[in-house]
């Protein structure tokens, strides 16, 4: 322990940064004390029509989609302000709701957009694709001057020095950047939730987690004030945090979105990447982010980034689909195996062929990602949580007990990981023609606080690097419907945990989301299979 | 030291594994005694032809580019025995002349090569773009039931369980497999040297160096014992090699060829890319070889490769070309930095724009390359030197006084080296429009044994992780026009070690090659570039 005894408590400094960011929230932007619900309105994703707050214009551009905010702001029928103010509203309103954001930038997104109102006018073009378009960013973004904690109360007061290459290429399309969003301690739980700003709650259900860790993300998407957010992703950071509040997300490989620049939980650690991506109401909304993204051609900016420009999609008008009906460590709980059989009945409907996935490799995966998130013994974590004395939360206990392996230890756990990939991909290529696997986003619609614990269904993509989205398929929780299966048999204490805690009661209502995963790098094919998915779905 | 008494010593093991690939060549393949030159035949580059040993059709298939070769068999005008028969003839003598050889397969060649004809002459088709084509292999290359020492006398008597993804590549290809080369202990010395098959010579000048670590190819290749050869390169290995002998090689970035199921001298370091590419005495001949094993889809079958198809080039007609003149390290020697001076002028003359390096990041690369190769305080080294006993040599000093990282600071080394690539990217974008940098391949043009030892301007592009190809600029040394410069001051200690161990009189006559470096994974520009830059160079 460094600290001195004059330094303030971790938990005043905590403290702080909650004061700091409600205080950013100025009245234009805060609900009043006279439309303020009780605690015990746990669906907060009709308050800002029900109540009142947004004018009935600011209802219609927070309900819109990021590609009709577009059109319209370019079409001039809406103001770049007047848009990125409804959402700054329905952003305010969002964290006082849900504890969604680390950071609120009023100011700084109001001028952005007064200037491209001003461009705009003056050229009559916009300066970019995304020109006039709010987007949220996951607390991990650097924007210079401003906070980027991560959940560790040490970084609190330790402002970014430069933008991260993502903030520059979205700022450079047009984009206009208002607010960043919660996450758990070091990004490395599966819910929302850290010493600094405390836990974020699901808007469509306060009493459920609206997942990790990209959750303050999705509370913010999912309440319907953000038109398009960016979260990343290690172990599921996109994916479950969208299958928890009905949202869709791309996680894409390594290589075609930028990470540079941002802040990690564990700088450095290469072994397993991290990767972020969209996360959006629709679909079409994530393509639209892609193409602009990619077509600002990242590889000139990251040297990590691949010289693979937004590619057009060469793809079988039927699929081949191999379903994952469980990962043989944990079956999905009762909502979540029904969607995915209705999924499956109504894709062999539509005529796509569809086959079983082999899930043997899942659980041997599983245990490779935890060794690589521990292998320096938790050291990353420690030396952040030790400047301000701030505990180990107990979700993290892996990381206080992990031991530090040595480098030599560490390449033959690298050696492991690649022949891993190569098992997985030869397994994949061994079906024969397959195109996607469809399984389980996560075993849960989603959960209490402090019960989403098994990271495994998606996990393992991200040992493999694969493209994966995880799309709400239409279904949601029906307590009639979805009741424990009196025939259940546990395939392993983690099954056992998780059966034992469902309650069909607790998240009757809530959507169910499924993942879809390509093979690696074919982000442009997974979002075009996933219209298809949609399609059999829909009719 | 777990060896007991009763084992044999290294030494005897180094013994019995030369007289291993010295009785693989048999009779056919062997000089007789009658035309057996005698040591002091320092280039025996015509030995074949002036002795006789070869004959007049084995002379113009083994002077054949592979194109043509190629060519000749699908055309039926050669057999493809006949042709891997003159490749074997004339590596059996390429062995014994300088030592270049791990191992030797004429059975397993003529039986393949006989199988390609019946199908050839049965089917009326090639089976695919190598068909026939004898490719000779760097040592690590692994082949089933074949040893892979990569110079490990501990190693000796292992054989591979299975093949490389690359051998199995090129096999259905049609390529002929024919032999295996030698390399320095790990692959980690710019010379080829080991306790288990000793040092190879080079056939220009048994003298001097063939260079290292894929200097078994490219002494075996500019002997004229092979068409075209596989070798690797994590710092140099590829390019030093094809300096010292005057022959091409394309340094590629991780992900085009694969490297899965080679054996490696640190296996699981990922920090920086240990890659493949091809060794050849034209430029055709390695377009032809990328063509063919980028088509053959790699990334299908190793999850580390790129789904990036060979590409048609996108490139002005007049380059924009960086000229690096010295790293800020080491001066290159005179020849070297005459064939710089010459060729720049070539391509000011063909209307190309010369620019100045900055080489101010060139040190640092250096350094950090040097800080992860040693990361695992030389244990991958040690455990495989200590089952039999075997000693450090001496180039290998680094590894043995080395201290492990724990995993914790090699995740900063990594940060540091994606920093120190963003420097580098960045630096490179500044120039504007910039095509590629031209510079030395090494500050040498080769040197007596033992004396090649600067490694920075080969390793800096590793640091990166960008495609290079090292090409005989058409300058060979001249002992009158390459005396030191009498105004030499150096640049450092290491570039007075250069300066002082060059001798004029010793490499008189041999050639200089010069390095062409693209961006990261710009292998099809790069390599078109080079032949934009012969064509200047030779009108």
């Amino acid at each position: 322990m460094t600290m001195s005894t004059s330094q303030p408590s971790w938990e005043s400094i905590s403290t702080q940064a909650r004061n700091n960011v409600s205080s950013l929230i100025t009245d234009e932007f805060r609900i009043p004390p006279s439309l303020f619900p009780p605690d015990s309105l746990l669906d907060v994703t009709t308050f800002a029509r029900e109540s009142g707050w947004l004018t009935p214009k600011e209802l219609e551009i927070t309900a819109s989609s990021a590609t009709a905010i577009l059109r319209n702001v370019r079409e001039r029928t809406w103001s770049a302000e007047e848009v990125a103010r409804a959402f700054l509203r329905a952003a305010g309103a969002a964290h006082e709701l849900t504890n969604c954001l680390t950071d609120f930038l009023p100011t700084e997104a109001l001028t952005t957009a007064k200037a491209l109102d001003i461009h705009l006018s003056t050229t009559g073009k916009p300066i970019g694709p995304l020109h006039g378009l709010p987007i949220s960013l996951k607390d991990n973004f650097n924007i210079a001057g401003r906070d980027s904690t991560v959940g560790f109360v040490s970084k609190v007061g330790h402002p970014a020095s430069s933008n991260a290459t993502l903030v520059d290429i979205l700022t450079s399309l047009g984009a206009v950047l208002y607010c960043k969003t919660n996450v758990p301690t070091a990004m490395m739980i599966a819910e929302t939730v850290n010493n600094t700003f405390g836990r974020t709650v699901n808007p469509l259900n306060r009493n459920l987690t609206s997942g990790g860790s990209s959750g303050g993300e999705s509370a913010l998407i999912a309440f319907g004030a953000s038109p398009l957010g960016v979260g990343t992703d290690i172990g599921g950071s996109l994916r479950i945090p969208a299958a928890c509040t009905g949202i869709f997300t791309l996680r894409p490989s390594l290589g075609r979105f930028t990470t540079q620049g941002c802040t990690s939980g564990m700088g450095g650690q290469e072994a397993v990447a991290s990767v972020n991506g969209p996360m959006a109401r629709t679909l079409d909304d994530m393509k639209m982010y892609c193409e602009a993204v990619v077509g600002a051609r990242p590889w000139e900016l990251d040297p990590k980034c691949v010289p693979i420009p937004w590619r057009d999609v060469e793809r079988k008008e039927k699929l081949k689909i191999a379903v994952c009906w469980d990962d043989g460590v944990v079956r999905p709980t009762p909502p979540v195996a029904r969607a995915l059989r209705e999924t499956v009945e109504k894709l062999k409907g539509a005529g796509h062929e569809v086959v079983e996935w082999d899930s043997r490799l899942h659980a041997r995966g599983l245990e490779l990602l935890g060794r690589m998130f521990v292998a320096d013994g938790g050291k990353s974590i420690r030396k952040a949580l030790e400047p301000v004395g701030e505990p180990f939360r107990p979700e993290m206990s892996m990381y206080e007990s992990a031991r530090e392996l040595g480098t030599w230890e560490m390449w033959q756990l690298q050696l492991e990981r690649w022949s891993y990939q190569k098992e997985f991909l030869d397994l994949w290529r061994g079906v024969g023609g397959l195109d996607a696997i469809l399984g389980p986003t996560t075993p849960y619609a989603t959960t209490e606080h402090g019960k989403l614990k098994y990271v495994g269904y998606t996990g393992v993509f991200n040992v493999v690097d694969y493209s994966a989205v995880s799309f709400p398929c239409g279904v949601t929780v029906d307590k009639d419907k979805d009741q424990p299966d009196p025939q259940y048999t546990p395939l392993s204490d983690h099954c056992r945990d998780v059966h034992d805690n469902y309650n069909a009661d607790v998240v009757h209502g809530m959507p169910v989301s499924l993942q879809l995963i390509a093979n690696r790098l074919e982000e442009e094919k997974v979002l075009s299979m996933t219209e298809t998915v949609l399609k059999a779905i829909h009719g």
